[in-house]
């Protein structure tokens, strides 16, 4: 029996921020798949867990709570060990910040309904849709490398991994995906790179997940 | 003196948010405006405190705090009375998922920069500009009204405002300025009239702001 149940996507970012956190609280869950790409979205049953339709949807004693951000800050209150959220309010708030950085403005331009929106309603060529991904998940990381650049130790806050972590891996990798130069922003890629040396982070990574396509997987 | 200073921008709907919070907890604050379309907000002193080159950024006891989402977070921690997020974790889940709603759903493609980038990169027309602020303020209301229809009171959640009020009121604001029609979302526009009848929010209100040109302007 499961405590958890998380619907989820092998690939989007957002369900990776919270399979990361899981791991990181070493929380049981069931995995759910929800394939986006198939629309599975859309469907009823699921619309119904999440009237917006998307992934992740973390299921807790009967609840559907949707919204990745939403879903750490729920966890972190039900599962507190270790803290996504450190408990000095201000440097709480500066985690929050980082995190928002990527959750309100980087994310939304990226995901497959926006670049779906682009092609189909504005008929943007190939070459103006990866300007479009440049140019926003660059402008996001320039600030989140300034916003860290002093407070950053092993990590982005310090020693230990919190809440931004779980946010700059999934965004670290979906850079990657689209072909997104990370070049200039050292701190944020020597973070990622330290992260990915972690067991939480490798279970939860995209490419060993229950939906993970055989061309993509890793053992 | 004042215990805290607000960058912000009379018309921002961001700023609103955090206008609201600061007038629902009593919170005496000094107002800078940051004015959007003069590009202030790229001014260097400005992207010292918020590397974003966002609005609304909150100094308190010398330290600056960008994002509203994370800024609410902390007053509602250093200013808990009245709270923004219910004590229950799982209730305040769900106010976090709507607010994330329109913060991660909805915001970003309204804003002032990805306007300009859609006329200036794609050239798009007014007509297709307006289909898409339908499309995304419309979708994101659409799950908003799905989200509250069975916890709405004379608020969002209940007979209480809590943060859910604090994104609903300024996004409904930035609907009606871009004359996107909201009939179908019968419960999210009747409490947003609720709002606009309380003092809070009258003083938050964009038209009400030290900054707001004369022809804008309400008593």
């Amino acid at each position: 029996m499961f405590d958890f149940t998380l619907y989820n996507y092998f690939r989007s970012s957002s369900s990776f921020r919270v399979r990361i956190a899981l791991q990181l609280k070493n929380l049981n869950y069931e995995y759910r798949a929800i394939h986006l790409v198939k629309n599975e979205q859309y469907q009823g049953e699921y619309q119904e867990l999440n009237p917006s339709s998307e992934v992740p949807t973390l299921v807790h004693q009967g609840q559907a709570i949707g919204q990745s951000m939403a879903i750490l800050e729920y966890l972190d209150v039900v599962a507190p060990k270790p803290r996504l959220f450190p408990v000095d309010s201000m440097k709480a708030a500066k985690v929050r910040q980082f995190c928002e950085t990527i959750n309100s403005g980087i994310q939304g331009y990226q995901n497959l309904k926006t670049l779906k929106y682009l092609e189909t309603h504005f008929h943007v060529s190939t070459e103006a849709k990866q300007q479009w991904l440049n140019f926003w998940i660059q402008t996001g990381f320039r600030s989140l490398e300034e916003q860290i650049h002093q407070t950053a130790g092993r990590f982005c806050f310090g020693d230990e991994v919190t809440a931004a972590e779980c946010l700059l891996v999934p965004q670290v990798f979906a850079a990657q995906r689209f072909q997104v130069s990370l070049e200039e922003f050292s701190v944020c890629r020597r973070i990622a790179e330290a992260c990915e040396g972690l067991e939480p982070f490798q279970k939860a990574h995209p490419f060993r997940q229950p939906d993970t396509p055989g061309e993509f997987r890793v053992c």
